[in-house]
């Protein structure tokens, strides 16, 4: 009989999607060019020339065959060494390429560390705004997620919000930092206070509780910022990292997990996520991809399109009104709507064009998404449309 | 705390994996050309050109971002058409392109088929002798994995011991063919008798029950032979397939799951396939990966090498006073061991250099799996090893 499970998940509307649809639907009528689409946060610069150059290289040399053939069960040695020496280079730690599995992206990285940490029944904890996946990511293993709601001053973590939320019952927490939807990246204060707050529960608890650091926006940052490395803050983070964003390459479904060391258990961890990749179809990516990927872990895609695009709707809708925390990073930005009813609010703003995501979907109601990974010219032209919602409709 | 399940695993040998550490330490001290390891079904040949040559080119064109970019969730679109109609062509199928969904492999397509036509608890039925994956394949989605006796005389299915078998609970049936470990290829009048039976018990036990095809060795076939299309003789068909060997790019993690639109929910469940993706990581492989082998799905790689080394091995077996059931395809052979305990007969071969893996690991003890995906060269030079295998200890 067909899984009840997942045909009852077809029932579910994705709010994303279906703007998506409306997107493309009036793109049809008036043409793409004068539809803002800030719905999907599809990275829209082009791949670095090396990560292309050095898939092309692999494929031209001599000995042809070896780069197609299996790999290893954790990933690429090579590629895992190179991730390895970037993370301790960059962040001072102490990987080896035992304690990096290649992962299909962040979400499949994502698969393993919850199966990894918790079992069935158990809660996962994580912070609102978040990213809706985690919903699914986490249900469909068979967990409970529970969510902490917003600080809507910075999109920081709400430590009295946390204390209400958390119970004993939590086995794993995710951060997702810079975040997609705010755009905020965690101060290292935020990181080390969360730190001490699961050490104490751990003791409190008489269990252990483990950090999923998603990250797949680390390296987008704007205004000369930084993101504390995650995991350095606490022994026991599952990193979990793509490529997507940070080589423009979303499609082809690379990333990794890296468990930290100072856990004392990262290459038993390592060698489980292997288990777990037999029981959910031997997912990891093409040897090509993951020996390109590694190759170019030290650079990034030119990302100054996406602050010169923050620039501009930043200040926009700052002089428009709108309360808005400015973004240290991503492609994201999540205002807050000029009504309460934010899915109101995003229909009146697909009147004139702007295809915008009720933060709903994000757990934080009253709020919008703005997903500015398009080209500046869009951007500019979208500012008047701003203009014109606010001032007709508000 | 660490999931117990995927930690209890790490405890579990692998046979297999045992055998090639061993190839690998005799490698080391006597060269690895000196060493006969039949272990691993690795495909050994170079993958077509064109295919290659596919990649560089989408990698060379124009509008580069553009094949990086996320791929529809069932996969790049003109990839799935191309599948279909290349079944249709070669299989007289009715597929169009909501049928097919592009997976990691035919290990991604199985672990969406498992979960999509059964639930946790049910049965999961497949014939001796068997890839052995399909035990964890199965039990960690929950689901239990009960096996069919081997039909030594031919490895064609065992209809009496499939009746006493099957009973209301297998929800679905697993079929493998051209076989790993056997090379078998089951024969049109294996497959209409398999589908009268399933049709029979269906009405009987008044539920569905669907077929799940694994067929990674669909192409490599032997003197001539034709695989009949599995799907063809029954409409619940989930074909799960592989380019891993037919182009020769098991590191490239890209097949396909094909619906049988005759089921009259082909649509359905390919949606649903996208929902199981969401749950384990959505792991579709590189856009560019999937582009290139839809692209040659009409190509294979060239197999003749497999061809020589079976008739190789073949020819000196029987001469050698081996029981083997002749394969029909793959690159692998079954022969019964010299002795009851297939173990203790493939210790014996390693002593003579030749790795093999006996045939407990496929559940059927007393046989042994010869991988002949190497060179002719290698294995001409086994057959002395052969000889004086069977010369000094039997």
């Amino acid at each position: 009989m067909l899984s009840q499970k997942y045909q009852a998940m077809l029932n579910k509307k994705s709010a994303i999607m279906e703007l998506s649809a409306l997107a493309h639907a009036r793109a049809q009528e008036i043409g793409e060019e004068n539809v803002f689409d800030f719905s999907l946060g599809n990275p829209s610069v082009p791949a670095p020339k090396a990560y292309n150059a050095r898939i092309i290289e692999l494929l031209q040399q001599a000995d042809i065959n070896h780069v197609h053939s299996y790999s290893p069960d954790m990933g690429v040695l090579e590629a895992r060494e190179k991730i390895a020496a970037s993370l301790n280079r960059r962040f001072g730690m102490q990987y080896d390429a035992g304690d990096i599995v290649i992962t299909a992206g962040a979400a499949g990285a994502l698969a393993y560390a919850i199966r990894l940490v918790t079992s069935p029944g158990d809660e996962v904890l994580t912070f609102a705004p978040f990213f809706p996946e985690y919903a699914p990511y986490t249900e469909l293993a068979g967990r409970r997620l529970c969510v902490v709601p917003a600080r809507c001053a910075d999109f920081q973590i709400d430590f009295d919000a946390l204390e209400r939320v958390m119970n004993a019952r939590v086995q794993a927490v995710i951060v997702n930092t810079p975040c997609n939807p705010s755009g905020v990246v965690y101060a290292e204060e935020t990181l080390s206070h969360l730190a001490e707050f699961l050490t104490a529960k751990e003791r409190e608890y008489g269990h252990e509780i483990w950090l999923i650091s998603d990250e797949p926006y680390r390296e987008i940052l704007f205004d000369g910022q930084k993101q504390p490395y995650v995991s350095a803050f606490y022994a026991r983070t599952l990193s979990c990292y793509s490529f997507s964003k940070s080589l423009s390459v979303p499609g082809d479904r690379v990333g990794y997990l890296a468990v930290n060391p100072a856990c004392g258990q990262s290459k038993l961890l390592a060698r489980m996520a292997v288990q777990v990749s037999r029981g959910i179809g031997h997912d990891s990516t093409a040897g090509i991809v993951q020996r390109a990927a590694a190759d170019c872990c030290d650079v990034t895609a030119d990302f100054s399109v996406y602050a010169r695009n923050m620039n501009l709707l930043y200040d926009e809708l700052v002089k428009l009104g709108f309360e808005v925390v400015r973004p240290g990073g991503t492609f994201y930005m999540f205002p807050r709507a000029m009504e309460r009813d934010a899915a109101a609010f995003c229909t009146k703003a697909a009147r004139y064009d702007l295809i915008l995501v009720p933060g709903d979907t994000f757990g934080v109601p009253g709020y919008f998404r703005i997903a500015y990974c398009t080209t500046e010219d869009k951007v500019r032209r979208s500012l008047e449309k701003w203009r014109e919602l606010v001032k007709k409709e508000y």
